[in-house]
């Protein structure tokens, strides 16, 4: 289904990504990986909203700016950290599942940029673009694999 | 000590945010708000951390995402909701307190201009600039209160 | 060719624009606009290059608030003003004519998110992708038509 | 009157810029360049204008870039060039001179991330804010000089 993807690099990314801190907690599970790409969906909890009911933009943001730093490694895989990022809301981010598609548009050195894609899904219902981001993304320069 | 806040607002913020999915697992503290500005804290926990024990730039993110909504609720006291943000990360988050200071730099009838500033301490250290974010925030129609 | 532009409002934008300020030294064309989208051309002079000789950044960022500005107008009919915008640089920008591609992906009351891709080209070559934006545009309460 | 600027370094940028492309057609003047930070105005002319007599977006995005590169580059006394940067329009540029006034607030090894606030004055009245920035400047690898 996804052509793109690395069974080895995504299967990197899942097996150490839940371990970790906000990791753990936000529970992002990477569907397909690779080639400066990478797809992740995150089940809404209610800690997660906001006071009225919607996903808080706030976990919209943290969620793009982790799709858009694995799209990062999922290029160079090597050890990447989010150097800045701006985030759009689009519209209520109102649904059980989010879905975010992260994309590396320019891989530079020390350097990528990334765009993302964040929808919300209800079962039964057409998926709804509910924000759109832009990132830049620091490769490291040691070698280390990045684990979250 | 915050000769710009407003006992009123302060108390109105702090006492319905907590209450509120996202909000409650973030905990943020309004120290002061008033005169479109902001101060907030967040004790950092294990499951805010990234794998290298830095407080994790989602949250950071979702910090100053959060005070500059504030920051525009305390200026228009009207319900708001972040149109977009912009977020730069200056240095590794390693401390135990995130603090966000933001303030209105533009208020216009529909949509407020915020800029935010984050620092994360550590007892008996100096504070230290980790990130700096701008954002549009859009004030809504309505004369409801910006609850979270 | 472009089954989305709209002949009447591609004709009003450049009936207006050339005779105007900026405009007028930038030289903007438009090839089509219509359904929230546009596609623009200028030809690149000595007069908007830095001193390695590439487009500077500020003519591409000047050309994507453009873009992003007219494919709102595109959408609404209305007069518009870029509340904001970013723009990511990712190669430098070497060839004879700019081209700007702009897409509105949310369009609101008061607000529409626009994005742009711009590229550099020169004859004989493949179109380069060297910048990426983002922006915010308010629409205006009044229905003036936008001509710049 | 601004002790933070150094001579050799103001004298540099303002000897070189104004020979190249588009710095020619801008004419920035820097009016202080030193430790991360630069004072460049602008003198407005009509062709910088938009259809309703500001000063255009464009123009303002492209000052806001220019003044954090260089800003950038009297940090680092390096080449440097910009990554990306964010603008937000706060009210219409009206005036005859516009001011940019930008800070350094982090400096890296291969990257900058500078703020800028862009004024517009009129001779008689105090100066408005009219933008504000956020951009990431890469400083390059070799150590050339920055001449525009």
């Amino acid at each position: 289904m996804y052509e793109w993807s690395n069974p080895e690099m995504l299967a990197r990314l899942n097996s150490t990504s839940g371990t970790v801190g906000f990791n753990k907690w936000l529970q992002p599970r990477a569907l397909a990986a690779g080639n400066g790409m990478v797809e992740i969906v995150v089940e809404v909890r209610d800690d997660m909203r906001q006071h009225h009911g919607y996903v808080h933009g706030g976990c919209i943001g943290a969620l793009a700016d982790m799709a858009c730093a694995w799209a990062g490694a999922a290029n160079e895989g090597r050890d990447v950290v989010t150097s800045n990022f701006t985030v759009h809301f689009l519209r209520p981010a109102q649904g059980t599942t989010l879905r975010a598609k992260a994309r590396t548009i320019r891989s530079g050195r020390t350097l990528a940029t990334v765009e993302a894609e964040i929808l919300v899904e209800t079962p039964g219902e057409a998926p709804r673009l509910c924000a759109t981001a832009l990132a830049s993304i620091a490769v490291l320069p040691e070698a280390r694999p990045r684990v979250a």
